[in-house]
């Protein structure tokens, strides 16, 4: 298939990819929020920004958030859920350069809570990456640590694989194997305040950052090998229930409905009668949902690795008795994860269509949006030429336009109760802020596991 | 004369004024920094902009920012300096849409510092003003706390003079008279947990402010009737010496030299010999300065009320004799300050012709930035079509012109050391917080003072 899309792409480590489009075009967006259930979800929120602050306010009080988050939302028009919220983003490359003032601020703020007076900070990144997208990144996000005021150096937990191709990718920056110095680590002459995380630690918690007595943001238990969709997602099934009650809305209008399984062998066929007997229970719940609000759809629910897997290890069935049928490119594809682990949690997630169609062509996109701290700091669309409406678009081939959050988000424009920018991407930051919220809580779970 | 702005205008009760031009014309400006001195200014600034902001954060932890400030600057093309910060700002409506975002990160961030916990904020403005510009700042400013997470109300320090015209500037909005209980202040069935002063306090500090328990920010110590031009141009001095030794610029590049005299009476020709001794060693100071540089302008220095006038009280002189051949008109005019006080300590202050010229007609402009805590959140151009390059243009007929910040500003291009937009506004970034941590030593000198 040919792409109308401009430029190539590449996904990099952490499934996310590459060349922005500038925002000027991004305005090849259609009005999403047609459905009577979707106009609701906008003017609800719209109507009740202020109070929807002072609520998001209280409760980052009481669970502040982590250093940091991408949430990638599905807006089928006639709900809008998050699907996946990463806690070691990459991606910092796609944001548009407005986003960076904002992007600052917070970075600024959140580093001054954990360290008021000193001013080092050690990034740990991705040893094995070979991707120049990851590196671009990680660039740009010592960029932004530098321009918040504070030094900044490149943490690797092993030495660095390097490709033929990409010769230094740190080149001008202080960068080193971290060494631990009794309860420290730092690098030669580079004794931090802070360490900031953005390697999702898939090889689990390295030996070197037990224990040590700088903070580390996001907590370490907040790893790839630690954390399940299962547990985020059941914090913001919570969340969005006492959010709804608050606000007077339908919780399944903003929650993609989940429910998992343990223990499922693919290669060897077993476990299939629980997902079977959740898909059909999941099925049952959507259909009825799309009788209620007249949506004249099929219902689809999506099978993933309970353990995050950035994109791999993700199916779509239509039919429960599909679980039974599944060819052998389909078990292999959901035994193995990122790093081969074999597969064993599954998470069965109701498929959310995106009702989000990019230019003439009308690319099926979904909104990735971007989180320092509490703050919406900005966000991009991924679209993909090759997907469909209701497949994942986080797979290679994917291409971003960047949101230009710094003209519309936080502006909720309640005078326009219709769907403007301004309003559309207010909704989509609030949304990402619940989901914020939920990983907010597994954090604090996480901490009182460990403590 | 005919103006070729668009719109009428009128000075508010800040002196600041009105209808805004779109960002989109704001291109109208030519470069700025075309003399050597002024390309010195920028490439240094550009270049370290990395360690200043790490320098500045230093700074912030041993002199926090007031809440609010605007700084006016001015731009000669070889020379940048602050000729005004004002602790009280309107014109909040003056700023792009685009700057909100900054400006709701940045009072969310600076309230939550005195109250971690509690969400209600008293905004005490002006009772007195007529001016619907102003009603208009004081309404974005609560929309801006209330889109920060916080509950806001209106207090007034008396019954509010309206106009015929204006039946109710407050209408929808939370306000009253405040009311003393005990060592709180607040009012019915609202009591806040901190209180911000839009109002300069030109009547002193009012009895129900005093020794009250909670915050007040900016401290009512900083009110026009304690803030003397001088010290806070005293403060900046040290300031920008400090600064200029640390990143390897001659300080009067970014310094209006000044002298102060006390007890002059203009009416009664008493205290011109100190008025003329001072003027005589500023020309001679600015004219050395000159040739350093071969700048081809004659010289000329501005005489201001040492208490805080906002644009009233102002007056330009080309020789120090002038000091002894004032008019009846101009000696009439430097004797009533703000409230018709008698003017009787007076600063010199060496002039700074703007080099910014607004679109074809090249009209006098000069820029205003906004700061929040310690952020830069925005910022307009001041435009006066019937003012000369070396005049006051904070005076009635003022258009306004907003600064594309979000795109520019905090994004120094240490890439392209030239000027460009995002450039030029970050150096203004950087003197407009030079003048804020003056003011900041300011807050701090008060606070000895009344502790």
């Amino acid at each position: 298939m040919t792409t109308n899309l401009p430029g190539s792409s590449t996904p990099d480590s952490h499934g996310a990819a590459v060349n922005q489009i500038p925002v000027a075009e991004a305005n090849g967006f259609q009005l999403t929020f047609r459905h009577e259930a979707g106009i609701k979800i906008l003017s609800t929120l719209v109507r009740a920004s202020h109070d929807i602050e002072a609520w998001l306010r209280q409760h980052w009080l009481a669970t502040p958030a982590p250093f940091y988050a991408s949430v990638d939302l599905r807006n089928a028009g006639f709900k809008l859920a998050p699907v996946d919220t990463n806690l070691f983003p990459a991606g910092f490359n796609n944001l548009h350069r407005s986003s960076h003032p904002m992007c600052i601020q917070a970075i600024e703020h959140a580093i001054e809570r954990v360290c008021p007076e000193a001013g080092k900070v050690l990034l740990i990144v991705e040893s094995h990456s070979r991707n120049t997208f990851y590196f671009e990144n990680v660039r740009v996000l010592l960029d932004l640590i530098e321009r918040a005021g504070f030094e900044v150096a490149i943490g690797l937990l092993s030495e660095i694989d390097i490709s033929a191709d990409v010769s230094s990718p740190w080149q001008g920056w202080r960068h080193g194997v971290i060494q631990r110095h009794g309860d420290r680590v730092g690098l030669d002459d580079f004794d931090p305040c802070c360490i900031i995380l953005n390697n999702d630690l898939s090889s689990g918690i390295p030996d070197q950052l037990l224990g040590i007595e700088q903070p580390v943001m996001p907590s370490p238990a907040l790893g790839w090998r630690q954390r399940l969709k299962s547990r985020h997602f059941g914090f913001y099934r919570d969340i969005v229930d006492e959010f709804s009650q608050r606000f007077e809305l339908d919780p399944w209008l903003l929650d993609a409905r989940f429910r998992n399984c343990g223990q499922i062998d693919f290669q060897k066929r077993k476990g299939l009668d629980c997902l079977h007997h959740n898909a059909e229970q999941l099925f049952f719940d959507i259909r009825r949902k799309y009788e209620q609000y007249a949506i004249e759809r099929e219902p689809f629910v999506v099978l993933k690795a309970d353990a995050g897997t950035y994109g791999m290890a993700v199916m779509m069935i239509r039919d429960p008795d599909e679980v039974y049928h599944l060819n052998r490119r389909q078990r292999s594809r959901m035994s193995s994860g990122k790093g081969g682990l074999s597969v064993s949690q599954i998470i069965l997630q109701e498929g959310v269509p995106t009702e989000e169609l990019f230019g003439q062509q009308k690319y099926a996109s979904e909104s990735v949006i971007y989180m320092i701290d509490h703050t919406v700091v900005g966000g991009f669309y991924r679209c993909h030429s090759d997907k469909s409406a209701e497949e994942s678009l986080n797979a290679p081939g994917a291409h971003f336009v960047p949101l230009p959050f710094s003209e519309s988000c936080l502006n909720a424009d309640p005078g326009a109760l219709i769907e403007n920018e301004s309003n559309r991407l207010y909704v989509y930051g609030v949304v990402a802020r619940l989901a914020l919220l939920a990983a907010a809580h597994e954090s604090r779970y996480h901490a009182g596991e460990t403590a």
